[in-house]
């Protein structure tokens, strides 16, 4: 509209990748998607989506194994380009490439085997009201999908990842609208990808790539468009499903938004493991600059000389901490404004503040360990602060922990440090109470550190996720299905998967699990 | 507001059953809930969820068998207060109260199956990023749910229906808002249910009932509500879905809303079994007035003589048919109302129409055939009539069939009457075709009819229903569920389905599916 673009100004033409590190621009600018281009991509998406559903499983796991070695082929550029971009630095991009490549190939596993379908048949005959008819259903893709990268994983979340993956192995289209903090990681990703797509003789249109935050939005809203994944924030997330549910026909939302993680520590195993529970918090927090969505933003310590020995033993190496180097410019102002505001709450102290840094030498920020009795802990202190920040939480006793943890809203992981020895009642209450504000609950560990496997969820309560789905594991594809039953359908109308006969993947026949 | 409460005049404080076959009043006045009856339904919700979770999948099964045992000796009383209310024959409710109480039996089956828990090990291991932990996933309950009475459905899709067994098998407590056209059943079926909750030793709370529309949309925003469960219409459907998007936390909004549930004829069928299909159509239109989520809507004919035989068959069915008895006067209104909107579309004509009857009356409407040319059919014409009303879709060829199926929206079901033998390439491509728009696909039979039970699909893409779930059939339960992982978890803080060694349920053990 000539109105808001005269309140705005030009927007930019292109986006650029900046040097975390510098603050300095790096690689080549990226041009915006003009507009109509993300409603082309979702054309293109719409018309390859039958045929790669008609392709069928083994196909698609070929492609998302072929993907996985593209993405291997071109390692060294990638994680070159992803470190120039994001700072995370060669080592943990070097294991986000592993993981981006082992999670297609999970995927393709996924397909392989064949139990995601659901595959089911009822096969005719008597029910409580008369003569039933055979039914046999599967679940078929959704259709195309919009992918939105994460700034906090270039490879994992974000072009290449995990909503990519699951959405191409379900056999969904996707268009995906690429983080303005890595472009040319997006670009290299992507021509992997392509590449590997056009190779395996994939319908053209089964990957699409945007970019800028108006191709987003027109994707999110578009009539080709069936279901969206995001990774990201609360406030950006919120502002797409918004759109997603205000559409004529509104379409599922899979949003990974948000983690305050609480790690619960007990007066036991503060007494017994003071130490080791002190590095595994730090570690936790600090690790990849605290931008990890299961970075522990909570911990709860008991108060008395336990706790405190424990409180010290974090504060110590907080203090002796280096800064970190921050994705982007936004991430670091809203680090620093959100420490500033948690530094500033009624009972909050500041055991241990690192330098920020400033402009001129990048996106440099100090870690943060602050403290607040339970008893002056409210919903304010449990809002996520994105960066190497956490809040010691002193409790007294059993109930003040218990009322605390009421305020804490949904995580996406939460974690119990304990003595199953001799607290054994109470911490079989506590995980209960974790387990209510969280998709998994860690014992003895941290919630940091996401392994890619057949059990895994990562998704929990609102605000960590907006659907109660995982975004990471096999139960993933699940997201971009939907469930169809065919009615006395002839053979030659079935999917291969429930003709009669075997069929290669499990199925549930009269209610019995049979395996493939 | 005192202004809108100024321009509507004040609410009535009870509703009242109406006898759709006198328009009189029947049974006592149900007071509306009071403002804030909602809200204590839903905290008692709360509160009763634990003990509902705790007491575990046997106890849950139990109390779904014992509320069967309750409707059923209740039978003649809820059949005739049902008859009463809804005028749908004691033959039809005493069917849909057999089918209720198999409802909550299959529920109880599913329960002791324990597929739905998706229950998967991930031994504790090495993985492509090093040494893995040990993970353990399944389904636990999402929290109390909102059910939605439908007043087509008085037993089946309300009270005692298919989302109440199913959230309660889930591991939630119920509220329910009870439909305002039958508010005596509601009542009846409520006391049978609490009382078998009561005598089973459920928690308090477990199971809550309220009227009216405020009440109803109340509860959707209420924090404490988790998942809303709703069959009815999509304008009413979609304003609920609205409040449930619009929350500072949405939930799921499982909404099952509409259905035009188009019946393809192909030129070989229309040949070879006219006065079958005619037979079919007829009943498929005009049962239980043709107030079913699934009454085909759109019957696609050949053009041509086999074509002109069918419909003549058919014509002189509706032409017979007497008057329906429809549920309620906004009912009948509605689709007088849509009858006549539809018959003055640009190449409609009226085949048939029974006459309608007057107030004095009751709630009587005749039954409608219309007809349309393909090459003149468009979405109005494909826009839901709720009662016994059908379009005729004539086609020439398979292009035209083809453009005008494009212009069908999202149904819950679909059919298929070919001949496989002579006509197989076609069919494939039209089965095709109509499985993109449906979540059944009937072959030589009639969408209507809905069997319970484990590869059941009722639900289907947008505007049929809201998210890619079933509300019918076993699979109806994962709405109310959610997914934990709990990692390296000791043996006390493991639910019994995740324990060392036999746990009674199928589970996937480092990705490999093994029998309970």
């Amino acid at each position: 509209m000539t109105s808001a673009d005269e309140r705005t100004g030009p927007r930019a033409a292109a986006e650029t990748g900046i040097d975390p590190r510098t603050a300095e621009p790096i690689g080549e600018p990226v041009p915006l998607s003009a507009p109509g281009e993300a409603e082309a991509a979702a054309q293109a998406a719409a018309r390859a989506a039958p045929a790669l559903d008609r392709a069928g499983r083994a196909f698609r796991a070929g492609l998302l194994r072929a993907a996985g070695e593209a993405l291997e082929a071109r390692r060294a550029e990638i994680v070159r380009t992803a470190d120039g971009e994001t700072a995370l630095g060669a080592d943990r991009l070097g294991g986000e490439l592993t993981r981006t490549v082992h999670q297609a190939r999970h995927f393709a596993e996924v397909l392989e085997e064949g139990s995601y379908l659901e595959a089911a048949i009822d096969r005719a005959g008597g029910t409580p009201l008369g003569p039933g008819p055979d039914l046999r259903r599967m679940l078929v893709p959704i259709g195309p999908v919009a992918v939105f990268g994460a700034a906090n994983f270039p490879l994992a979340f974000s072009v290449p990842g995990g909503d990519t993956v699951s959405a191409l192995a379900a056999g969904c289209p996707v268009v995906v609208k690429a983080h303005e903090s890595h472009p040319g990681t997006s670009r290299l990703a992507f021509e992997a990808l392509a590449g590997a797509a056009e190779r395996a003789g994939a319908p053209e249109g089964v990957l699409g790539l945007v970019h800028g935050r108006e191709a987003g939005a027109a994707l999110v809203a578009d009539p080709r468009i069936r279901a969206v994944g995001f990774t990201g924030s609360a406030a950006g997330g919120r502002a797409l499903m918004d759109i997603a549910a205000a559409r004529p026909d509104p379409v599922p939302f899979y949003g990974e938004l948000s983690g305050i993680n609480p790690v619960v520590v007990t007066e036991g195993a503060a007494r017994a493991r003071a130490a080791g529970i002190a590095a595994g918090v730090l570690a936790s927090v600090t690790g990849s600059g605290g931008q990890l969505c299961t970075k522990p933003g909570l911990v709860f310590v008991p108060s008395g000389p336990a706790g405190d020995a424990l409180v010290e033993a974090v504060r110590e190496g907080f203090a002796g901490a280096g800064e970190a180097v921050l994705l982007n410019a936004g991430v670091r102002a809203s680090y620093l404004a959100a420490a500033e505001r948690l530094a500033g709450l009624p009972g909050v102290r500041v055991l241990a503040a690192g330098r920020d840094g400033r402009g001129a030498e990048g996106f440099r920020a100090g870690p943060r360990l602050l403290s607040v009795p339970a008893g002056r802990f409210g919903a304010e202190a449990a809002e996520e602060c994105f960066g190497p920040l956490t809040v010691l939480v002193r409790y007294a006793g059993a109930e003040e922990l218990a009322a605390a943890l009421d305020r804490v809203p949904g995580s996406l992981a939460a974690a119990l440090h304990c003595d199953g020895e001799t607290e054994a009642e109470a911490a079989a209450e506590l995980a209960g109470m974790l387990r209510e504000r969280a998709g998994r609950v860690v014992f003895g560990g941290f919630p940091t550190g996401v392994r890619v496997s057949w059990a895994q969820t990562h998704g929990g309560p609102w605000p960590s996720a907006s659907a109660p789905y995982s975004s990471v594991g096999a139960s993933a594809i699940r997201r971009f299905l939907r469930p169809v039953t065919w009615q006395d359908a002839p053979q030659w109308a079935l999917p291969a998967e429930l003709r009669d006969g075997p069929a290669g993947v499990p199925r549930r026949v009269d209610g019995r699990l049979e395996p493939a």
